[in-house]
């Protein structure tokens, strides 16, 4: 009984990281069955059958304390960027956005003039979007929060479990540039030179104002094998496709480092930070991964990398590759 | 320019209220147009227009400090307490549930065993409502929050819009009884008793466990004229389908009185309260509203009052009837 005692509190004492967390709702709800449910948990997104085409539905947060700081941007920005990341789900999915809803959590202190603030940011992303609020949820709170949930469609939804040996990884959007503008924001770092303030300002702006990528998600659909979002940084997102689709991805240094931004070169320099680290494990990007045959490689995409069979994402270093390390976790870190 | 500037800066200092913060809404994002979109902002759900049926859509949070406390449920009680609430907009639209989606805002501190707590208290409710969780988000948050989006499919929707004079009100499910258990909770109310005990129970269970009246709500269709559901007090939400629907509503007193359960007379006495304040003013009920033509009544349904020409909510107290105040404003008043 003691011993049995002594596990008991063991037991309760493990601390919940995000891969605890989704395992454990994964394990008590198991897989989602019902008519008209065509994917649940696991990807960007959950698919929804329907006569025609199928319905791409999400669910994103942004809360302050926890993704922003009040002094890192205005009240609209927060607002639209949390529009943006939800959005960003869709892009990923290939899919049309139809509509958003939006749940607010209001601090005590917010007046009539900062809501209009924040209700005109998220139209600025929902008409550039084509995805307008059409309800929501206003509730008191203690931090400022953006709960939004958005539908799409698409004849053929792009997941993160098609990809295949002998694809290339493709990148659309840029990488790092946002988690230096993070990092400028909370170091209050300052250049000295203009072309690094420019740079700084850049990275700041690439944060602040996540791209939607929509047209290049919809470019995607018949041509990339598996597709996702990068916002938790490089390694981790692509260790996400590797296990939907049961291969290994190969990160090449030399492709990735010819993917690098002038902006967030300098950004780097300013920070002191590695470059590579800042595409690997920046995170808040909102750039699109995807992998597909040569073949059928679009426009305007970069190659850096390429799947093989195995599991796990790496980086190839000239002749040597390394396992990469697990970026962001939601929950390990925190506030 | 110094009174526009006083202007100026009283504008900012505009207090925000639930009302005040909807019209913003309402005036910056307009109308919501687009293919798809049956309706937007303003009912319990949003409505897609949809090949067969139409869609309905919402969201709903719960948030520790603003919605609960810790120490008033247990943690699988609040997950499924949320659940309820957000499917309770389904029944209110008469739709069948397809699936939920639910961002968590989780504190430092949460285990694996609390974690897997919430799952199962979800899981529980949504094997009920037949409503399964199929994605999510999960983010570090100071408070434990619950954000849910619930989608259903309906033929027809029910809306807050169609209440015509001449209708009757009807209520399905009871008024009171989770007001009095809240208040219980807040104030640690003992009663002597056996009888006071078990209605106070029954109460707290009514607060912690709100009904889900799915069947309800989808048998009235085709019948009512109108429906919601009442989360923030009889009078406010009698007030929001006059408002709609462009009519009065009248609510009778005596029928209220007639409305009211033992479990409710005995809390009340207990708390000092007077039951027809906490029908009507009380809130968090997740009971059905509702209007419609007497010959259309289904069985089960109370008459409480009669839809009238004119304008707002009104109680009538044997031959004279007062206006009824507007109830909970989820800005004005919280934590």
């Amino acid at each position: 009984v003691a011993e049995s005692r002594s596990k008991g509190s063991e037991r309760r004492r493990i601390a919940l990281t995000e891969r605890v967390a989704i395992d454990t709702l994964a394990r008590v709800f198991g897989k989602a069955r019902g008519r008209g449910i065509a994917m649940g948990i696991g990807d960007d997104a959950a698919i929804l059958r329907d006569a025609g085409s199928q319905i791409v539905w999400s669910i994103d947060s942004s809360i302050e304390g926890t993704h922003f700081e009040r002094d890192w941007l205005s009240l609209g920005e927060a607002a639209g960027r949390a529009l943006a990341a939800a959005v960003s789900d869709l892009s990923a999915m290939g899919a049309r956005p139809v509509a958003a809803l939006c749940a607010l959590g209001v601090p005590h202190g917010t007046t009539k003039r900062d809501f209009t603030a924040i209700a005109a940011g998220q139209r600025k992303i929902a008409e550039r979007a084509h995805c307008p609020i059409i309800g929501g949820d206003i509730a008191r709170a203690e931090r400022l929060s953006f709960t939004t949930t958005v539908l799409g469609r698409a004849e053929e939804p792009l997941t993160r479990r098609g990809a295949r040996p002998g694809d290339e990884i493709w990148l659309l959007g840029t990488l790092g540039e946002a988690a230096m503008g993070l990092r400028a924001l909370q170091v209050r770092a300052s250049a000295t030179t203009r072309a690094a303030q420019s740079a700084i300002r850049a990275c700041v702006k690439a944060w602040r104002q996540p791209p939607l990528l929509l047209r290049e998600g919809q470019r995607l659909v018949g041509r990339a094998s598996a597709a996702l979002d990068v916002s938790d940084g490089l390694a981790l997102d692509a260790s996400r496709i590797a296990a939907a689709s049961q291969v290994g991805l190969v990160i090449d240094q030399h492709q990735l480092e010819q993917a690098a931004s002038a902006h967030l070169l300098r950004a780097c320099s300013v920070l002191g930070v590695d470059p590579v680290e800042a595409m690997l494990h920046g995170g808040e990007d909102y750039a699109l991964l995807a992998t597909g045959k040569p073949a059928r490689r679009p426009r305007g995409v970069r190659v850096i990398g390429r799947v093989t069979r195995g599991e796990g994402a790496w980086l190839l270093e000239g002749i040597t590759r390394r396992r990469l390390e697990r970026g962001f976790d939601h929950l390990a870190s925190g506030p």
